[in-house]
């Protein structure tokens, strides 16, 4: 018997990459079923948001399969930012099947969550410095082995949408 | 191997029931993964939209648990209305994972698909002046036997979060 | 000393009638201080909501110097809607003073906050069938005697901003 | 020299029709140029808002062509709604040309732009009861002869984007 | 007799500080009413914008309080933003009792007014350089005496609430 | 004849400058009517978008009669940013008479309507480097020969409306 019955993991998901997958297996052994809210929702085609939320849904999918996850212990929620802050925790709740704890290694994620009346447990993101989605979008640009820090099959799914020429059009004309 | 690779069904969902689950099977013996579309997401505590976005969501797994769907084939994705319909396809677009055809019973959603260029499949709903939400929520307020179009464990959520009382307040304040 | 700290009252004031300020003054004997919501607050020169949020915090300063209640235990608030009712007792929240109770006598009201961990007190309007502000609105259409229904010095302020001509020309055009 | 440099004239033109391009001829015996706001931009595929404003820019166009009316005289400029009455004026203003006078046979624009310090002027639209888009959308449904009530251009385009089919199905829908 | 029977006021009190106080104070000396407008509302939890608008309201009222002023010659109302400058005097007024001057040593803010045809009066802040919020959230960042920048009143809130938490982790999380 | 039937040009127009002039004429020997699209166009009164969108219309009206482009071959239309690049194209699409071709010097702007399914064709800007809106509005602001740049009828209506000291006075409360 895990010690939640569900829990909530935050990301923007610009690309997945390890580090994501490493959090989610990770906070997979304290509760049953996790809920993975992909933030940023609304954005796409930008330097910092190059995916929509649908690539990034079929993107979590793909790496949930290649990493042997089951989504029936999954829920995979885009939410759209709101414009204030003091809001976004009841945004979440709305949206989302009811939780217990959230998992974060956000210091801000975790002042909101709290001040809403929940449980926040910290998460140190592993090899942070390396598995971060903006040295991946930086690699993307320059040129660097971006492949590397994210499962084969999101690699794949990224070079079929053409993802790579999307992040470096945008960094060009701004 | 299936006719398509992916394909969308939309509804609101308010609450899940027997037809939603007989379309969401009809359309699986067509598709190897179908994408499930919860509209109006942003309504909640309403006469005709009761429950929240993550409400619904939470009933869609639970229903595809008792009916012995795996989520793996699944894609749950709510979103919200945006005030333009001329936009709307776009929109549903950028917060899906690609698909290749749509499912609807709604000459509405047909001509909106269409005229975005997608392929469009008609279904019928199963009975469908016996089961389907307007009905069901006229039960519950009314006081008739809802639970026999639901899933029970659908009917055991809504009654965990007491949503009969919630759509009768709502009558009676409008 | 009252029994509480700050409580909230809610209203549209569309417009400010002796009701309203007998539920104040009533509610004032219960807490310190008020906080004064005025809902719908983006709407106006509608036929339901024909007055702008600062004409009706004007009108609401006129009738608490008319009925001798003191600013300083007073917070007026204007606040508008948002679209989704889930978000809406955080969206109070964060546009008010804190509060410790809630006085309403609209139970969907009643519903929200207490589901949003509220302790909330059923108010009785006085003389609701009388005192209410569509059926002013339908006096001022149709010529009725509505004055005897409102403070004078409300009346006063009404008339000098033409209030009656806006309440019956958006009839005529509807 | 005619009596002002600039007017403005507010519309649907959901569709275009001869009472429409009567008003448009009239006004411009009184102004050397006339804005002509398309209003309620933002909607389109719904009952009473069946064209996008682009298809309402271009049937403007054929409909001025036909009737000899030269595009130097005109400004077309579509206009989402503001949902606050009260600034419905400012966004106009924002989004227009300057203008001295407003032609309009509707109290309600009358009664905002008076209060917003502008000139307004009547006009009477000409056999309303004939010529208005309404009368005209229900002979597209129930199969009428509304063609001769809109400028020929605009009937041959509105059957180019099989405009009556996305009115009909939009009727049975709802 | 005063020199004009209602002024406005705005400013986004982040937080309130004794510039503020000192400027209001000024100002009751030529205005009967004073209509205070807390700019930018729907922000809050971020770096510039700390506090939410019911804490600003809240602070406002202890800060008049403790200063002597009477809440019956204010009015205090909390504003959102709009995105359009050109609609933002107009948005102002439809949210504010009416005013005939505004107070203000900002030359955008003075643009605006005269552009929306109000008369404008300069003022001068008072010590600018050391009373002004951007100061006050960089001392309570760096451990700097903040307190004395505030009413007594104002700065016990802060630490009520853990205001400067809020402020040291929004800047070490951006 | 003329290669395409219509054409699309997207500009900010901040303000109207020769090399706008140069790539419309331009562009009208390839269609027989080009649809002129005013992007941003809910900004006015910022350092970036000084003017509003109904001063961008009359800008342009002025520089083509100048220039003598008969506005029979154009279409003038203002459109607001939507928050979703991925929306982008489409709500070009709805306020736009139907175009087959854009043309556009923004590979950013290529990429969205390529992936939307447009022909796209490549202009080059007119001595980009000299032609320019940032580089005008920085020559208002220091005192530069920003005249030279834009047609007579555009600076003579930049100067009637006091345009230099908006944009001055942004930067200096910025």
């Amino acid at each position: 018997m895990l010690e939640f019955k569900r829990g909530l993991f935050i990301g923007r998901f610009q690309p997945v990459h390890f580090g994501h997958m490493h959090a989610i297996k990770s906070t997979l052994s304290f509760v049953e079923e996790l809920v993975i809210i992909i933030g940023s929702a609304q954005f796409s085609y930008t330097v910092d948001n190059p995916f929509t939320a649908g690539e990034r849904v079929e993107m979590i999918k793909l790496a949930a399969f290649e990493e042997g996850i089951s989504c029936d212990r999954l829920f995979v929620i885009p939410i759209s930012d709101v414009q204030s802050h003091s809001l976004w925790v009841s945004h979440v709740k709305s949206r989302s099947p009811s939780f217990e704890v959230v998992f974060t290694g956000n210091s801000f994620v975790k002042l909101l969550f709290e001040d809403g009346g929940f449980e926040v447990r910290n998460i140190t993101l592993w090899k942070r410095e390396k598995f971060n989605a903006t040295e991946i979008r930086k690699k993307m640009i320059g040129g660097g082995n971006w492949e590397e820090l994210v499962p084969k099959s999101v690699a794949d799914f990224i070079k079929k949408i053409d993802g790579v020429r999307r992040v470096k059009i945008r960094v060009s004309n701004d």
